[in-house]
């Protein structure tokens, strides 16, 4: 199959790995951001950040190189933060023809004109040519993998969830291998709901890390506790989305949690926190050192998004009450230790 | 209430902390094994192993003033390891009177007297008077609560499940405190289930990150992949059992997995195995150091235990398959890498 993946950050890179493995034919292009990337991949074949080889059989492309690299292909992989992801977007679609198939694994929330906060599968096909729309399916990952590891063949499960179970299928027989394993998935809305909260919740299970620290005590239970919460509150909120609750509960949703929450940015950012740094010092900390934070506004967007389901009668508050204590902690500067106990004792006599 | 606390081990001891403060009246009593324990709590009030204060208030007791701990109390908390569970209990056994309650923090399984695996609560069970085991409720205790924390009272929030919902309710009365949150329920079969498996799937976490630390890249996307498949499985074998498998997505299943696979003694004999020693060479070397795994004997019996139900047709083979794949490691001398890897194809595949 002939692919091109946008992107060339850790991700996108990463998945040149199975692809070649299945003798896929691979464009790689790098944005405006991943010259130095494209650069270092072409001197000798290193993805600097992954600190691995890419498949020597992969063609990239720099930023001015975008028509070459999208003509005739018949997948499009979109692997572009969040934040960015629409910006591209626009530039891919002109070169989008019925019948092709786009694949994303950017994983958040973002606004829409009108000022409300979307899923970004409603990014995507906002953007995409009304004409061809229906001709082109969409499919989304979700599930616990870190790039790095599924550069090196770590064994990894994911989800790939498309509008029709059969496009998600059609995904794992092109993305599939013995170490890269596809769960086809036809949840789109709920697993792209996990997948942009989960952000959020692995801070509140950093801010228990971050609260052992400054007591000498570790807060296990408390992290522990919390990451049952927060799997179930992804479940209601992704059944109020109109998606499954059950999604919740396995890989993009525990799974990808799990992962989150052991380590990684969202995690780091909670314990700055839970140690007693103010969230605008703790973010503007990391932001000093090149680090952004995709659940900082995630919690924010994701708070914004719960509020408005509440207000349509589709979701209970206290359904989503540890976002809420999340978001309160992250922009209201509400006391990390007071705010996670008072929504424990809420949550538990519920 | 008057409360007596049979077995002054971690968790037996810290649990006095939540009763005093919700002014109990509360022996403890120490086995056999207990003697240093009692000994320093009652010359300055430290328990050894919790590095805590026991609440001053509280009586100790010695191994040989059982029926002066006992005598009068109207509930028994039952805190002993689970393979010395039986044997403390037949003592305790003729003080018992109906009326009273009996509470166990204890998880995991054992023999009966046929050879069949079966949980804790038929271990209680089978050694109660016949003539008052109606009269007296019996409940039992999961979710992550590890005893140093709730001792130290970090926030933490635990399941107590009785065989009715209001004696469950009670306990929440009795044991319940703004930092001892507890979460009434009556699926007892699903919480012991749990309790005990999830002790076997820890160790299945920590082999990820033996074989990360082996092979130098982090194995995070497959130990994630684990916890959600783990959970999965404690699902459909409490199912299986005549429990609940919502249970095991909550406090009690997944919460205390996470828990488990943080930290302790499961993961480290995991991890040790998945660096290359070989399990019978990682558990000697811990025994030498006074260290039993608990998931270690979990991982035979539950696999026996599934064995028996998939045998009677109550539950598939595919659905412990990571149950087996782990027993297959710790106690045949399966690869771990291979083992897992295949374990994941298949179940994706599924």
């Amino acid at each position: 199959m002939n692919i091109v993946i946008i992107g060339a950050g850790v991700m996108g890179s990463a998945l040149t790995v199975p692809l070649s493995h299945n003798g896929h034919d691979v464009n790689l292009w790098g944005t405006e951001l991943d010259g130095d990337i494209v650069a270092s991949i072409r001197a000798n074949g290193r993805h600097p950040r992954l600190d691995a080889q890419i498949p020597h059989e992969v063609r990239t492309y720099t930023v001015d190189q975008l028509p070459e690299a999208v003509n005739g292909r018949e997948l499009v992989l979109m692997a572009i933060t969040s934040d960015a992801l629409g910006k591209i977007f626009r530039r891919v679609a002109p070169f989008l023809r019925s019948g092709q198939m786009v694949v994303s694994v950017s994983k958040g929330f973002d606004y829409d004109e009108r000022g409300r906060v979307i899923l970004l599968p409603e990014v995507l096909t906002a953007i995409m040519p009304p004409e061809i729309r229906a001709g082109i399916p969409l499919v989304c990952v979700g599930g616990p993998s870190k790039a790095v590891e599924v550069a090196h063949r770590v064994p990894t499960a994911v989800v790939y969830a498309g509008e029709s179970l059969e496009t998600a299928r059609l995904c794992r027989k092109i993305f599939g291998t013995p170490f890269y394993m596809v769960e086809p998935s036809s949840d789109l809305t709920g697993l792209e709901a996990c997948a942009a909260l989960k952000n959020a919740y692995a801070i509140a299970l950093g801010l228990c890390e971050g609260l052992g620290r400054a007591s000498g005590i570790p807060h296990n239970n408390t992290k522990s506790a919390l990451f049952t919460y927060a799997t179930c509150e992804m479940a209601d909120i992704a059944l109020a989305l109109g998606g499954r609750g059950e999604t919740a509960f396995g890989l993009a949703g525990s799974g990808d949690l799990e992962v989150t929450g052991e380590a990684g940015r969202n995690r780091i950012l909670g314990e700055l926190i839970g140690q007693g740094l103010d969230a605008n010092t703790a973010v503007g900390q990391m932001r000093a050192k090149g680090q952004t934070v995709e659940g900082y506004p995630a919690a924010k967007l994701g708070y914004e998004l719960c509020d408005r389901l509440s207000a349509e009668g589709l979701l209970a508050r206290e359904r989503f009450a540890l976002l809420e204590a999340t978001y309160s902690i992250l922009y209201r500067g509400a006391p990390p230790h007071e705010v996670l106990q008072v929504f424990l004792n809420r949550r538990v006599s519920a």
